[in-house]
C-alpha cells in the first residue's frame, strides 16, 4: 500500500460530548473525505476529553507523527473551551488576544455585541495563521501543521474549503465501490487472492443489511489509477464467474 | 472530577472504513451510553487501520491504562478481518480455532454450509472467553480485559447485553440536560462561576441549531445524585434571574 507520496494526517476529536454518547461524532468523515480527495490519508483519529494535560499530551505525540493534525472542538466561549490554551502550551507559544481575530470579531459584532465571552473567541496562539469562518465569524487557526477547527459540524465544513490551497497533498485517493448481493464468507478466499496480486491496492469487504437483504460492498482504494482498475476487473471477473448479482457499482 | 469508584474503558474502533470516512462510526456512541449506565466512563477512542503492528501496539497501551478495553471490527471471515489474530499476538496466546465458537457455528449453518470462510470466524485466541452473538452466530471474545466485537452496529447491539453481569461498574454516571434558548457567549460567564463551584459535577456546554432557531444544551454529569442536583438547581436558578428561556429539560 505505500507509495511515494502519500502525505499522512491525525485527527484528535475533542470533547467529552461525543466520549459520553451523546454526541456521535461525523466530523471525522467529513475530514477524512475531504482529506482523501486532497490526496491525504488519515492514519488515526482519537477522542480525547476536554483535558488540558491529555490535549497538550496528544497533540504533541500525534504532530511529530504525521504530516498534518486536525482538530474539532473546544474553541467556542465558555469554560470547557480549553483547546486554544492548551495547543499554546503544546507548541510553548504565546497565548492571547490574536489581533486578526479580534479585528474580525469586532467587526462581525454589532456596536455594544461584542462582548467578554466573545471576545475570548479571539484568544489562541498570538502568532497563529486564521482559518476563516464564513458561517459564524469566529476563526479556527493553524500553527506549523496543526490545524484547529471548531466541532459544530456545518461550521467545521463551511471553513475547510478555505485550506485546500494550504495544504499540499498526494496523489488524491481514488475508490471503486462494488456492491455484491452475497455474504462475506462466500467471496473472503477469493477477494484474498485478488489482494495478494494487488498489493497497492486497498480492499475492503463491508457487510450491509439493506432493504432487508444482506449484501456484501468490495471498497478498492489506491492513489494508482491503473492499478486500481486492473484490480477491478479482476474482481467483477471473479463476480462473473461465481454468477454474484452486482446490487451496484460507483 | 474524580469519585472513589470511577471505572475506565477505552474504545479501539478498527477499521480502514471509518479512517477513509466512508463509514460513520456509530458504535462509540452505543459503548459509552452502555457502559456509563453501568458505571464505566470512556476516557479515549482510537480509530486505527487494519493494520497488525499498530493493532497490537494500540491494544497492549491502552490495556494498561484503563479497567476496560473494547474493540469493534475486523473479526469477521475476509482477509481483512485480523483482529482475533492481531489480539493474540498482543497477549502472546495460542490463536487457532476455539472450540465452543466452533461447534456453535457448526450448528448454526445448515449442513454442508459450514464453508472454510465461516470457520475463521471460530479462529481466536483459544483460550478466550465467548462473548455471544445473539443476531448472526459467530461470537465476539475476551481476553484479560480487552472485549472484542464485531463492527456492524446491530450485531454488536444486540451483544453487549451479554457482558452487564461480567464487568465491574462504578456509581453510574447520571446526566441532566438542560436546553435554552440562548448562545454560548451570553451565559459563559455564568456557567464558569457554576462549574467552579461544583467540581464533582462536569458541565459541558454544547451550541445547537434546531428547527431554525439557535440555542444551547447545558449537559451536567456526575456519579453523584445530590451533588447533580445541587448544581442542576443552581444552573436553573442563574436562568430565571436572567429571564432565558428553557427550550427542553431532561
Amino acid at each position: 500500500m505505500e507509495n511515494k507520496k502519500v502525505i499522512t494526517a491525525g485527527i484528535i476529536i475533542i470533547g467529552n460530548e461525543v466520549l459520553s454518547g451523546r454526541t456521535k461524532d461525523i466530523n471525522t468523515s467529513t475530514l477524512a473525505k475531504w482529506l482523501n480527495s486532497l490526496g491525504i490519508e488519515v492514519k488515526e483519529v482519537r477522542v480525547i476529553p476536554d483535558n488540558e494535560t491529555i490535549i497538550i499530551e496528544t497533540v504533541n505525540i500525534l504532530r511529530k507523527k504525521f504530516n498534518y493534525i486536525f482538530t474539532t472542538g473546544g474553541i467556542g466561549p465558555t469554560h470547557d473551551d480549553i483547546t486554544s490554551e492548551s495547543i499554546s502550551k503544546a507548541f510553548k507559544i504565546e497565548y492571547g488576544f490574536h489581533k486578526e481575530a479580534y479585528s474580525i470579531l469586532e467587526k462581525y459584532y454589532k456596536p455594544g455585541e461584542f462582548t467578554e465571552g466573545r471576545q475570548k473567541m479571539s484568544k489562541m496562539p498570538t502568532s497563529a495563521k486564521l482559518i476563516l469562518n464564513p458561517t459564524s465569524g469566529a476563526p479556527g487557526f493553524n500553527v506549523e501543521n496543526v490545524f484547529c477547527l471548531p466541532g459544530v459540524p456545518s461550521i467545521l465544513q463551511s471553513m475547510i474549503g478555505g485550506l485546500n490551497n494550504i495544504l499540499v497533498g498526494g496523489d488524491p485517493i481514488e475508490n471503486i465501490t462494488i456492491s455484491l448481493r452475497t455474504v462475506e464468507s462466500e467471496i473472503a478466499k477469493s477477494i484474498t487472492e485478488i489482494q495478494n496480486k494487488n498489493k497497492d491496492v486497498e480492499i475492503g469487504s463491508y457487510p450491509f443489511f439493506r432493504a432487508g437483504k444482506l449484501g456484501v460492498s468490495i471498497v478498492l482504494r489506491s492513489s494508482n489509477k491503473n492499478k486500481l482498475n486492473k484490480c477491478n476487473s479482476e474482481v467483477l471477473e471473479f463476480v462473473k464467474s461465481k454468477s454474484i448479482e452486482i446490487v451496484e457499482e460507483v
